[in-house]
């Protein structure tokens, strides 16, 4: 009975591996999904800090140890995520399963390349691996209310931007012809980004208008920019109000067909009950 | 009966290529306006990345193919426009039909003006007939939606930038009396481009003001610029919620044809009761 | 009879151009105003372009004479508005007389006074007569509205601008103690204009901090400012929302005590004629 | 019987002087708050105006005797409120004992350390005194309202936040990788220090991109932004208008105690009638 009983027990564990791996709703997931952040989180700070010339002369031991340290845990996790997953094709090529791979993947790749390049800071982008915590219970409620009440107003804001851009192109080239190819307005493009820097309010100041017309153009665009930034704020806000108004759909009367607020029990304008 | 059925055939193509250039409601019709849009866009494309110095030594045949490629397929549709619609001459002095014709004039200017002038880059404004797009249908409905909600606080808007407007240049000739016309506010025009630069919140900092005096006087005016900044978002962000409660058709009286507000039982202007 | 007639003739006349200058409601008060205004504008512009060093130098009779001739005008308007007004003591010491005075005063002065001083610029003042278009009918009821929203929340505008300004104050002092009084964060009072130019996103770039720590409260400090800027946004606009609301008082019904919208005129929750 | 008589007076003495001194509510005990509150802000003024290089060398010996007739005030203010406290270890323990001892330490300490050292300057966090301020009446109230309605929304802008700073590391690497370390992107905090400086429309302009793909990324981030902007101004509008609806007491069931939104006629709980 013994191999019968050693395929149960690896079953058995294989489970309960995953559920503490993959699951979110026992305990034993819930912690391990928020240790495995904070190695994340931990790992990325290192990444942060080892770009900063100073601290990579001066520490490059531990930065070297550290990196090597957390990719094989990071290794190790990945190889029993394919191993405990019920279907491990399919959790290979699924997105986090794809983000998990890059998140070891250039650390393999360094010694093959010299230098502090780009490859090394790309290690960073492991940080895509935190927003698991999407999965997390409360924090997915709230990022769902948020993202419904944006989903309203989404058309509205595309089209809002369609506008915006055709206005930054515009302007952009205007200025480029008064500027007249010189501060800083040199070519459209570089004119386009003075414009979206402006429109913005970012205002940098690496380009700015130098003759009379162009600030009267830039005075004028401030301006109106002053009245565009508060249409998406407007459409947001609207959205977020109506969102939890829309929400409501369950309340509608049968009785009378007044839409009643989240929570009611009784119609308010007839009195009827409210079957939610 | 040969010349009578060839006037009935070039009737019928004339009405069917109007149906495929001017319309948008048939499958024709809006693909024809989709691809349009698309080789407006690249055009556009084309004539920013001319204005750079670098790209525009590097392949100036490619631009100049390109350049008169377009112009001359733009040519030819502008023409058929004329032959096609039933009222050449309406067209031709409506907008759409100046902004078509601007959209070719450039290029062939062009070569009686040496270099890349200003000329070569108002080409770009070509790039209004991408508006055309607003004939389609989701898009105007959503448009007007934004259009409508903004109309109804225009009026409030225009009060509110009169005040903010006066404030500016008054604010802007104290800076230059308190700068004593240095530190960049050398005249009034200029000490009232650094008020917008700086009530927007853009705030390059071209102009900064040096002195005790003008630095607590621009500390106030950022402080209250601060507040300023939410009137017309307060504004707007009222207009559209005002504007979608109105689009909420369910209240409409049958009597009288009034629309009232969500949540009526019974008509405000006449009494009757509303069926919602 | 002569003289009783005169007498008369005399008092009708002061009526007439009383009514004239002073009136807003008749035909010919409000064409007054408008000429008035757009006097005043062209005044303030030709102050403003004489504030730029090289329009002075060119054209320097020009403004001479231009300055003048408003001058005498306005002190003629001065003079008639003393002799027609029925108290021109209580016309003298008003806000409006005070202003009509100093708007001509600074001309009077300047012979006495060499150079393109500040006192020539603050004839740029007599702008603030231009919010006698206040007087005006349609502007007032809107910028009435505009204000009576404002002032529901100017309680808590301020409550809000207490806390802002402590946490300015606050951080001001942290960023001179950290950066520690270098980098152009001299003195405690030169790091709160700092504080003010980040929190209120203006960033004009004249003072950014240099050292790490100083950099990273800066950060907290830009996205909790972030949030705050929210927060008079949205005083206003529940604000105007509510005042558009609060409004409606006359609307209330007698019979049910609904409160119902602007424009009723049967109450929307029982029927009954709304007395507005 | 004098020993008791003097206890007896002591103890009057001891409550009389704990409700000035404490107390909020009688009009001795708002007087000496305000006069507290006025000291407060004139000793702060003192100390930026110290920091000031050219005001400490000019008048070194009013500042020395402003500075420390201030903290002797504050020191026996400090020792009455211990005496006076009916538990004396509870209030130095409490945050605002320690406030108030911090806000006279650093000068008893800076006898010990040369030159306008740091510890001069955090003698400003006294400030933080100001805060007794929230005890008052009114200003309380307000306070308290606007806590409220901005505690609903939290929650939700903690998880935008997340979301947020997230999308800032993320692009601040993006650049560092594209910008190749220079240009004042020399390392991946600096980097996200630009990111945040960016995103929130501050924009200093100390650091700015070169390179073209830098301006197409921060140009793609910097449109982001503006709508990311409006996303916590949606939540806290929002917010305070629910905050404000429920503050409407007049809807609330005489027979279940439910607050009704406005306009209900029925409680939406227990289907009773609503007198509003």
């Amino acid at each position: 009975m013994k191999p019968i009983n050693e395929f149960y027990v690896r079953k058995i564990m294989r489970e309960k591996l995953n559920e503490i791996i993959f699951g979110t709703t026992t305990r034993a997931g819930r912690n391990f999904d928020l240790i495995l952040l904070l190695l994340i989180l931990i790992s990325v700070l290192i990444v942060m800090f080892e770009s900063v010339q100073v601290w990579r002369s001066e520490y490059p031991r531990f930065f070297y140890f550290a990196e090597w340290g957390f990719t094989i845990f990071f290794t190790i996790e990945y190889l029993v995520r394919i191993a405990v997953s019920p279907n491990p094709l399919k959790y290979i090529k699924s997105t986090w399963g794809i983000i998990d791979l890059l998140a070891i993947l250039p650390t393999y790749l360094t010694p093959f390349i010299s230098g502090y390049t780009s490859l090394r800071a790309i290690r960073a982008l492991r940080l895509l691996r935190v927003f698991r915590i999407l999965k997390l219970n409360r924090f997915t409620s709230e990022a769902q209310a948020l993202f419904h009440s944006l989903r309203a107003s989404y058309y509205k804001i595309m089209v809002f931007f369609f506008f915006v851009l055709m206005i930054m192109i515009l302007t952009g080239t205007m200025m480029y012809v008064i500027e007249g190819g010189e501060h800083g307005f040199d070519s459209i493009p570089a004119s386009i980004y003075w414009a979206i820097v402006t429109t913005t309010t970012v205002g940098y100041g690496d380009i700015t208008p130098a003759t009379e017309l162009g600030k009267i153009l830039s005075s004028v665009m401030m301006i109106t920019g002053y009245v565009i930034i508060a249409v998406p704020t407007g459409l947001i806000t609207v959205g977020m109000a109506r969102y939890k108004d829309d929400g409501k759909k369950d309340n509608v009367c049968d009785n009378c067909g007044h839409d009643n607020p989240f929570g009611s029990i009784y119609c308010n304008q007839c009195g009827e009950e409210v079957l939610s």
